[in-house]
């Protein structure tokens, strides 16, 4: 019979974006899905491969007969609903930051650690952070040739990261200040957003993002990191299994609507030339390569968004480092990010 | 005598910075004021501390009875005339990228390296580009006290660093893509900016820049490197007198007006600790501190527009490289990263 694949968080916006990947996806090897939300969504009718599915409200029974049920809701859902669709024999895969660094939850990157999803004592595998996985499946690559050694990484994340409420606010707030050409005094983006209704009260931003960048992305934890910074670390290192990678993030918000960038200083054990990064580049079927500077040929969000590959341009020996190379990287936040990742997760634990 | 002050490259936009700058000073010690420009701007009449002045168009006899003459034109325009203006008896301030590396010019940052403009055998003194500036009066403050080695840096670079033309191509394609919800599908801010008559061609950005980031900036040197990157790399090297530093830059436009920001990960001889690093910045009168994320207090580049000081912030040890910080800096770029460190360079010439 046909395995059985569970949605939840149908209604939300990975769960929109997971539903575009199941509608596009060449071979769909279930036999039924199964859309689950909250009972403020049940009801609602979502179409899946040309059928009309009801949204059915979380429940336990909800998991019956469920193979495979994919999560799209926040911490607190995850963390309590994942091990009841895990008691009622479905394999959770978890995107939510629940179970990441649970040591019995393998934290998986098909293209970098597949074999890990073996071994899953509670019944959950855990899905990286959005910023995380926007560059593992190019530094995994360079990763099983050179063996990384320590990374330095600084973001640039889309507003679709902090969800529907990030993407809603950001074009409210381009709205509010185009063609007032403010932004060269101080304030005057504030003052204009307050002018179109938009008080920074209801921002899930800490500041105006339109015409800005916002040194912030997650809750404060120790010694004044970013919880999204100590992530990309922490994540890193257990996907990789280098548990003494050496790490420094700086998360940073812009006003991009979705697909997170990041500049990489990567050092390896072993020496690498742009050549033979190049090569690794090109084995590896989930990256695009973009790298033509004497063109102007490098990956930005706005050629990457919608797609599935992770892009990598702007690739560099580092002049003055040993052993490290200098890119850039682009990826979806939304789909490789977030809901493809997930979705070839489901899928690879059925194949 | 009262000192003779020329303005070379007074209309342009950091001309109109530097005039502005100017009108403000508390005090003035200049006798005269002459505002110099191509001959197609000749004529024109420009306020300077309440004075009405008729720019003159650019000669060697221009520069006669000139004290200290500032150039903020392109490079061909500098490498000409701040030889002439020399000659003629002024001490040129040159803002462009003509003189920065030259042995025999110094490049200066007055909180850093001040004692250097005593030694200008070309009668030349080198202003650095906007994007180390903006980091430099942070980045040099620590380095006097823990010594500085390694520099890995990610720039988040505003629109104006490409001049009056970068301003006007970012308003108007925020005014193409507001209100039209592009941008979650590739190329559609490119096609919104093709329909508000905004081809690609026209641009100076190789990309869309709103809703978009840019890993480019400058002409391609060698090795896949951008100008812009490599004189971060150069011009610190000078400026601090470290010729053996290690540093890497990735250089990155966004989408914000006026103000660069820094990712900056510093690692320093000597071990250093967040408090020390705050009790330098707090004894910098050039840099503010804004360094409290529990109250969600960071600079960010629309508070720091329009000042003078360099806003610090984000300030972390990093958790796995000893004696190194990891930090954000956002300064005005056409202020201190321009006009600002010029005429303070003029300003101690006479002083």
């Amino acid at each position: 019979m046909a395995p059985v694949l569970a949605l939840v968080g149908a209604t939300g916006a990975v769960g929109g974006v997971m539903i575009d990947i199941m509608n596009n996806r060449p071979a769909f090897p279930w036999g039924e899905v199964r859309l689950i939300a909250s009972a403020r969504s049940a009801g609602k009718k979502m179409t899946v491969r040309g059928q009309e599915l009801t949204v059915v409200e979380i429940s336990p029974e909800a998991f019956d007969g469920v193979d495979v049920a994919m999560f799209d809701v926040p911490d607190e859902i995850s963390a309590r609903w994942a091990p009841i669709a895990a008691e009622r024999g479905a394999v959770a895969v978890d995107n939510s930051g629940a179970f990441r660094m649970d040591a019995d939850v393998p934290l998986v990157v098909p293209e970098v650690n597949l074999d890990k999803v073996a071994e899953r004592p509670r019944g959950i595998i855990s899905n990286p952070n959005c910023t995380t996985l926007s560059m593992m499946a190019a530094v995994g690559a360079l990763h099983r040739k050179f063996q990384l050694t320590e990374l330095v990484v600084a973001s640039y994340q889309a507003a679709s990261g902090a969800g529907q409420g990030g993407i809603d606010r950001l074009y409210a707030e381009l709205e509010a200040v185009a063609g007032k050409h403010v932004g060269n005094r101080a304030g005057d983006v504030a003052e204009a957003l307050e002018a179109a209704g938009l008080p920074a009260a209801d921002s899930p931003f800490p500041a105006p993002l339109a015409m800005n960048v916002v040194p912030w992305a997650g809750s404060l934890k120790e010694d004044g990191w970013a919880s999204e910074e100590l992530k990309v670390r922490n994540e890193a290192r257990k996907i990789m299994g280098i548990p003494d990678l050496k790490v420094s993030a700086t998360c940073v918000r812009v006003p991009v609507v979705t697909t997170h960038s990041l500049a990489v200083h990567a050092t390896f054990a072993n020496p690498v030339t742009v050549a033979q990064a190049h090569e690794v580049f090109d084995a590896q079927p989930s990256v695009v390569l973009v790298d033509d500077p004497a063109n102007l040929k490098f990956p930005t969000p706005a050629d990457v968004v919608g797609g599935d590959p992770t892009y990598v341009g702007r690739v560099r020996q580092a002049l003055d480092f040993p052993n490290t190379l200098d890119f850039f990287v682009c990826g979806d936040n939304l789909r490789k990010g977030a809901a493809l990742n997930t979705y070839e997760i489901a899928e690879a634990l059925i194949g």
